[in-house]
């Protein structure tokens, strides 16, 4: 792994050799943002809607990319092309670059890395995750930010819960999983929370897959306490697709099939991905 | 600056050398404390404090830091000797580690850094900083992480107010700077937040100070509607000790002057340093 092509800072280096200076504001401040994307069959997917991403967590975060979108998307090919990893994620970071007095942002580096990863299953796996809520809102929500500090801090306390993963609410409002969007089905209805979260590109697929397929969708505050009247539930995200949601807390959500509604959209995500 | 003598990993690099690798979580996932210091007269500033700060972030954040604190001691007495920069900071910093699933912590790289800093003059400024007070809770408030996106995101804000820095409260109640703590002096009582907030080196020596001269100090709530009831106010650092505040948003605290409490904290902030 440590010899896969790495970009960083206009150069393309072995990754045991990719080191951010010390004196980057992402190794001191912690600011940086960052986009991840999966690679199915040497296929950068929906490397767009993440790229738009990529960038508008830039602007919000006042951090002005020197690379162009166009010599974005050429890193990414060329990386592909190196490493020859058909199945596999990308991640690109950037931070606030060497800053004198440590404080004001500069021109920020660009680093973009090719890591394996183990690709999604075909069909959606049946058997569901755990989910343990905790109270916590996300700085700058809007921001695919590096900063994970809270979410790599539970861990211990989300297993001492028999938990898989972690439901951040806020006085109760479902907000988001540290990596995953959430979603409820109730009567035939998609819902997913509209506001505080980051918006996941697998969030947004899902959302234009149910209205090309005609499947009831809200973008709506849900409570903790509605989470026990779903007839369904899962987490998005770019590296698993769908993940079902078994437990939440210590309700368990009804069993699920190859009939539920999450499995068909499961399908259909796996269809958009091949276009 | 570039070539200043840097410790990285077990190794001592100049500066310009130093980089962290971006598989280290505190690249990926903004997952890293440090804490910094002042060296006066090539003697570094209140070293045994900063270093019981530094363990005690890490044990909070589960870092298990591999250099002893002897050996870390060394290092500091390193530098100093070796980049000759008798008025100076000294950072240091960890991170998570190499994490194979980019999420797990693992042995942490200690980073220390030796930077140019100008030395605080030997009597308090008169002229006061204006403050913008902002609605933010730090997390993991008990640490000092690497984590200040909020503040430099800020920046821009705070300028549009026409402030010098930003102080944080939560529904109306004082917490800290960005990177200093806050104390009002009301009635001839020093008064400043017990809790959410970074507890700093200068804060501790300005209450044992207090104590050992009998200044009346209180640990305790302040709202931000409370300070217009002050005759000072102050922000106390470890590069500057101590900074007098003339305004907090629209009103503007009663002028200063070297027969002034806060004047008198100071010259024994500073008398403190010598021994």
């Amino acid at each position: 792994m440590n010899a896969l092509t790495t970009y960083i800072d206009k150069q393309y280096l072995p990754l045991a050799s990719a080191g951010v200076p010390a004196t980057d504001l992402l190794v001191q401040r912690g600011y940086g943002i960052f986009d991840y994307l999966r690679v199915a069959n040497n296929k950068p997917l929906f490397l767009e809607d993440h790229l738009d991403r990529f960038y508008n967590s830039a602007a919000i975060m006042r951090l002005d990319i020197t690379e162009t979108r166009a010599e974005v998307i050429k890193i990414v090919h060329q990386l592909i092309e190196q490493n020859n990893l058909p199945y596999s994620g990308i991640r690109l970071i950037i931070g606030g670059g060497d800053s004198a007095d440590g404080y004001q942002i500069t021109a920020p580096r660009l680093l973009v890395l090719q890591q394996p990863l183990i690709a999604p299953a075909d069909k959606m796996p049946l058997k569901g995750i755990r989910l343990a809520s905790y109270d916590f809102q996300r700085q700058l929500w809007e921001v695919k930010t590096t900063d994970y500090l809270m979410a790599i801090w539970l861990q211990p306390w989300m297993k001492s819960q028999n938990a898989d993963d972690i439901l951040y609410h806020q006085a109760g409002i479902v907000r988001e999983c540290p990596r995953s969007n959430f979603f409820m089905i109730k009567d035939g209805t998609l819902i997913t929370p509209a506001t505080h979260m980051l918006k996941g590109i697998t969030r947004k697929n899902i959302i234009s897959i149910a209205l090309a397929n005609k499947i009831k969708i809200e973008e709506r505050a849900i409570t903790i306490e509605e989470i026990k009247m779903a007839t369904e539930a899962f987490i998005s995200s770019s590296t698993k697709r769908i993940t079902p949601v078994c437990q939440i807390d210590d309700y368990i959500l009804p069993p699920i099939n190859d009939q539920s509604l999450s499995f068909k959209i499961f399908e259909l995500l796996r269809e958009k991905e091949l276009h």
